[in-house]
């Protein structure tokens, strides 16, 4: 028997999109999203459908989905609700079985809308249509590329794989996930879930090869039983960290009005996500972060934590965030306190925090002594604080142009060179590595740190909490 | 009888400045240090001394202090440890009362450097010299300016007074502040604290106009009577935040390698900061941040809170990150929501959180809603999400450039004008608003908003936690 293939595989991978809601105006929704399949570098057919226009924004138009030459693979849907019915009508009657329905004013505004959305999902059962949203804003996925939103997604693709109960989650986070290096592998926003819903992602994502870690947003659980059957047979292949804001008074109200979801008690969600082996994030910023982190490193076995930086503000703030969240930093052996100083200046320190102060040798920092510190075993991972390459000197070239003639391309080279040996590390060793930086990816050795896939986060707080979810996975796993 | 003059208002104000140990090698911490005196702007006369160059970055160069055509108002000691002592005895006899002493090797560094600087105190004390330092990095004072550091300041002058037990606090965080906005009114790195402490600094930042907030980085304190005597009068004027690092045993160990700090266990601290009033940040990221919050924004003074935004998503997840930490999140009466539903478009919500979902009247959510909100009295503090400008349409110009015409010069101005009214309102109304946007500074009115004096923060959560450190000083001060 043929495997059925997986609704959101064609929905991710679509050859051909019909587009409903988009014009040649730039005051609808659907305009910015027709702009940004055309933007993100779409390779398949895109088929705009407008009662009246005859091109929108230069491909020709159609007045119906009946009258395109193909069955498209997918339609992409942001018009007025109560037209959407008759849209499915048509799709089915062409034959096109998969959709997203972008469109507002379903279950999540009451009476009316709770009929119009079973209706919908009675239409669609009729033709055999499968369908994300409504009142969601869409997918996606770097990789073929596709991005059906209305936000531009200018990073890399990446490993995450997100699955969310807010477009903004999806979306409008892009600015800021864009800063820290943190790609999609692919993502979806799921919006009231009428017929794909959090557990086919989670199922999904579990079979992707590009998906290393899942990411939730969860405003609540519509099919408990089948969330926690899924879920746990994923978290033992690939980690899923999850942001729940529905146990709150304030939280579930809220959420009732965005997408009518069913909330429930925070006990109960966390005895869930235990059972599943989910890490719950404590926050929106948290969520990403640590999906990155364990995207990317292996997990953290034991409590034993190194820090390497080159100054003492750090060092001191680190071991104490370190040990305030229950890591030891272990003052190291002498006999690896005297290999580290063999490798240091003699104002540095090498006991656990490693203080290398000021030095020119960026290769030790960056390289050598993580290298030298995990293959000695006494650590079970290590957080490095101050990566940060040519960006202090641009200042200076402009105070003193003169005296200034560093080679500062040869000094990216060299840098991304070594960062290319850093991020084996882990793998190595099966000990992770994490970061952080105050300089972002306007320094090219941060972009470089980031995108060879060692996490480096704005503030060291940020690169111990990302620790802490990797022991969490190491706890369940191991 | 005459006030004396506070040392430190002598060393953030010299009108001359002689400087020891740069040259025109870019290879030392000297060099940098002169160019961003040159670099920051400052009006007064500067001389480098040097025992062999005739001019040093431009600058004729003098053997000796005791060459110089006056007494200089401050020296700036970037040489090796072992030659401080001499220096100090030439300064001493060219009658030159303030230094910052940037070299190490001093205390920090065992036995020897122990009796180095009890001898550098002693011929201080000899001449009168008052200094920063030794094992330092120096003081920046942008509303003068003058920036004695190694690291440039490029933000604009602000309000916050920074006195920290590690360099990298003061100059190395410089670019992760410049992306939130927040400046310095001044700032000084106190190494050792051979002279002046952290005492003398909260005791001078309660006195200086420009500071608006204080913000403390500590990894011990030396006098334990005078900083409790001091920090209890001038918290009573000014909010001060501290970030202690001394109260793990990883962090006192750090700590005593970084600047010979005395640490102390954490609960000692916290009675010593509970008694004085100051709010104890929880990491690195929040000393910054709370001290911009506390230094622009009147206090928090109950746990009512209202949320505004655009998108169903951060309003869900900010209710709840609201109620899980203290706060609450009232249903607004139905008198007020009906004047809210006039604002926003039907498919909105105007219970609180107040989410307008798309909106082209910008005005509404960035001014008028807060201001009605604010004016009802049924909350204490307004939480806005979601703060973006033209940023967003950059992208979909290169898209479709035959579409977009937007006037985004307009839109920008438009905005400056709405989000300066904005920032009188919490003045207006004795109530905190503070904001989070997952756009940057590279978003105009992200800049606008940050530097009308609403902190905008890049996460939700943090905007949660700053008002909870409003909510902390409202406490200490109702």
């Amino acid at each position: 028997m043929k495997k059925e293939v997986h609704p959101l595989e064609q929905i991710f991978h679509p050859k051909s999109i019909a587009v409903f809601g988009a014009s040649n105006k730039v005051t609808t929704m659907g305009t910015y999203q027709l702009l940004n399949i055309i933007g993100s570098g779409f390779k398949g057919r895109i088929y705009p459908i407008h009662p009246k226009l005859d091109e929108v924004q230069g491909l020709k138009a159609y007045k119906s989905v009946l009258d395109l030459p193909e069955v498209p693979d997918l339609a992409l849907i942001t018009i007025r609700s109560e037209a959407v019915i008759q849209v499915f009508e048509e799709l089915g009657k062409k034959g096109c079985k998969r959709a997203i329905v972008i469109s507002g004013g379903f279950k999540e505004i009451g009476e009316q809308g709770k009929k119009r959305e079973r209706k919908l999902i009675e239409v669609a059962k009729k033709y055999g249509i499968r369908f994300v949203g409504p009142n969601c804003i869409g997918i996606i996925n770097p990789w073929l590329p596709i991005n059906t939103t209305m936000y531009p997604y200018e990073l890399k693709p990446g490993y995450i794989g997100m699955a969310s109960h807010s477009g903004t989650y999806v979306t409008q986070v892009l600015p800021w996930l864009k800063k820290l290096g943190i790609g999609y592998a692919k993502a979806v926003s799921l919006g009231n879930e009428a017929s794909i819903d959090i557990v086919d992602a989670i199922q999904y994502y579990g079979e992707d090869e590009k998906v290393k870690a899942i990411a939730l947003y969860v405003e609540g659980i519509r099919r408990p039983r089948e969330f926690l059957e899924v879920a746990k047979k994923v978290s033992k292949k690939k980690p899923i960290v999850a942001l729940y804001v529905g146990g709150t008074k304030a939280g579930a109200r809220s959420g009732q009005s965005h997408t009518g979801a069913m909330s429930g008690p925070d006990e109960i969600y966390d005895g869930v996500f235990k059972q599943c082996g989910i890490i719950r994030a404590p926050d929106v910023a948290s969520l990403y972060e640590w999906a990155f982190a364990l995207a990317t490193q292996p997990p953290l076995l034991g409590r034993r934590i190194a820090i390497c930086t080159h100054s003492g503000g750090p060092a001191t703030s680190l071991a104490d965030a370190c040990e305030r969240i229950g890591f030891e930093v272990p003052e190291f052996s002498l006999a690896l306190q005297k290999r580290i100083q063999e490798q240091i200046p003699e104002t540095g320190s090498a006991r656990n925090p490693v203080d290398i102060t000021f030095s020119v040798d960026l290769e030790a920092l960056y390289y050598r002594l993580p290298e030298l510190i995990l293959s000695s075993g006494e650590v079970d991972g290590v957080i490095l604080h101050g990566i940060e390459g040519e960006s202090y000197y641009y200042h200076f070239i402009d105070v003193a142009p003169k005296t200034f003639n560093f080679p500062l391309e040869e000094m990216k080279k060299y840098l991304e060179a070594v960062f290319k040996k850093l991020a084996e590390l882990p793998h190595k060793f099966s000990k992770p590595i994490v970061a952080s930086s105050f300089m972002g990816r306007e320094d090219s050795a941060v972009a470089q740190v980031q995108d060879s896939g060692i996490p480096c986060y704005p503030t060291p707080d940020r690169a111990v909490l990302a620790m802490k979810a990797l022991y969490l996975r190491g706890k369940f796993t191991s």
